[in-house]
């Protein structure tokens, strides 16, 4: 008897039955089952014809044959900042719908952490890696398709990120179109450069072609975020705070300072007008938390993934940047 | 000079110097590798001495040879909610810092998205898979170490839940003590059964017990979030409300009532007092959005984990019930 147990209860579906049934050639499927690419139309028929017929790859002989394991790792600081936990789940809807495996890897914001899974993706043999880094310095094996989100390091390795000089010219015209006379960009936090710097440089344009005064405060030293509330402090006297709108680096920043204005008495918006960056929205209301540039997350999501598989015309494209938009959220007058 | 190329700059560390720098047996080594278990200082020194080497395993070699893959498949109906990205997040980490990698899917509140979840799991033959489900007829190969996450499907597979019925009682407790003399429990949506439930039957309890009047409110036909406003309206007459403490079946639906109650002009928490349930935390000033019982997340994260992996005495309880705590959010007197 022992025999008739290990003996299959169906016989397992094989490429050959899976052309069959899809009516194309037996390389095509062997190509859509490896992962090699094929026009979209062969590959969706393959993949109708495999799941209706229960056709099943064993992955590990697969990773063997191809040396193609179908992981792509996805290396974020957290996914508990909402707007890395909205990317997190685009880029991993994605990713599944392409028969991939999103591998998650959080590196708490700590660059050794960040080198630290590269190194155990490349042990692990990803097929690819998407990393929103902080850490322009990254040692990446130049064999592993590698995408980053905010962070262009430069020839080989293409980079995804909002337009954030536009956001931030966006930013200073909104304040002035609202009747904005004297005008703050505030930022605190990692002084490592990236694509989010271009928010101060844009909106420092727009400032200066239309000659209104204004101030660039980046806080970093210390205790940035205790600084950030004495710059609020130190600017407000006999009742009147210093400036009548203010853009900061993101929506964190941007409802800090609302709070802390209206905590010394000044009116929002009425009296000063603030605008955010990243267009984070509340998890129960569905509301913008604050007036903001809104960062393209499901087009991020899509594009990282399409630049990561190779495809499209993007592919020769080393750094894409993506339409933001503005979204009130009543911290300015509209 | 062809094969110079192919040469390696320099010759791979083998296990056995690995063995010899930790100071233990090839045989402890190979089983640390191969995560077989090992006391917890054995595989700590072998760790170490990997790292100091510089050893590298070859992944797909070990999975041929232990069918071991390394993969923890996280199935999730969503990370937006950021009760779910803390939880992905703790999960995520608590792996990493385990040598496995975690492997996100998420369903989308999908039924059927997340039985072909389960699917690929077993098709990429992962070690294990973490499921926060919402499908109680989920089928899963039972050579797969499966964990849930707060629904017990019984038997062979354990549950990790919050001490939801502790919780609802807690709440009611909470109301009770605060003055309230006419309670209302509130829930919408899915009717799919799980631990969650629990969360009435433990605040009816002592509503009962303590004989005072109270309602228990579910709506889930039509347009659940429509009903929920209108029973809100319907019990508000001659400007009062008819009851003076409300506890809702999560935090999301708490918020929903306060500010609906608020925009009828009731005062909360002076004349309504609001208890949610979860724990969520405002992402910009970390407070609590509600009064509320807060879930553990980390011993959640962690004792799913440890159950996955064998480990522990909790290994041998199919369903383990985590301690919930009080916390005041604003929607309550104190």
């Amino acid at each position: 008897m022992k025999y008739e147990k290990k003996m299959k209860k169906k016989s397992a579906v094989t490429m050959k039955e899976v052309a069959a049934e899809a009516g194309v050639s037996l390389g095509t499927v062997s190509k859509v089952m490896n992962r090699i690419p094929v026009g979209e139309p062969y590959r969706r028929k393959v993949e109708d014809a495999a799941k209706k017929l229960g056709y099943k790859i064993n992955p590990v002989a697969r990773a063997l044959r191809t040396n193609k394991s179908g992981i792509i790792a996805l290396v974020l600081p957290s996914i508990r900042n909402p707007f890395f936990s909205a990317l997190a789940n685009e880029i991993t809807c994605i990713l599944m719908d392409r028969g991939y495996q999103a591998q998650l890897m959080i590196t708490n914001f700590d660059p050794d952490g960040e080198q630290k899974c590269i190194r155990a993706v490349q042990e692990n043999k990803a097929d690819g890696v998407i990393a929103l880094s902080y850490r322009p310095d990254l040692i990446v094996d130049e064999s592993i398709p590698f995408v980053t989100i905010d962070r262009f390091a430069g020839g080989h390795v293409p980079c995804v990120a909002s337009d954030n000089y536009g956001g931030g010219q966006m930013a200073a015209e909104k304040l002035l179109s609202l009747g904005c006379r004297k005008l703050l960009f505030l930022r605190i936090g990692s002084t490592v450069s990236g694509e989010p710097d271009k928010r101060a440089a844009g909106f420092e344009s727009i400032c200066r072609a239309n000659q209104i005064p204004y101030d660039m405060v980046y806080l970093h030293d210390g205790e940035p975020e205790k600084l950030f509330d004495e710059y609020l402090n130190d600017h407000f006297k006999d009742g009147v705070f210093g400036y009548d709108g203010i853009f900061c680096n993101t929506d964190y920043l941007a409802i800090r300072a609302v709070d802390h204005l209206r905590f010394l008495g000044v009116k929002v918006p009425e009296d000063v007008q603030i605008i955010g960056f990243d267009g984070i929205t509340d998890y129960i209301s569905g509301k913008y938390v604050c007036s903001t540039i809104v960062q393209p997350v499901r087009e991020i999501a899509a594009t990282a993934v399409r630049l990561l598989l190779g495809e499209g015309p993007a592919e020769k494209q080393a750094l894409v940047i993506l339409p933001v938009s503005y979204a009130s959220g009543g911290t300015t007058k509209e």
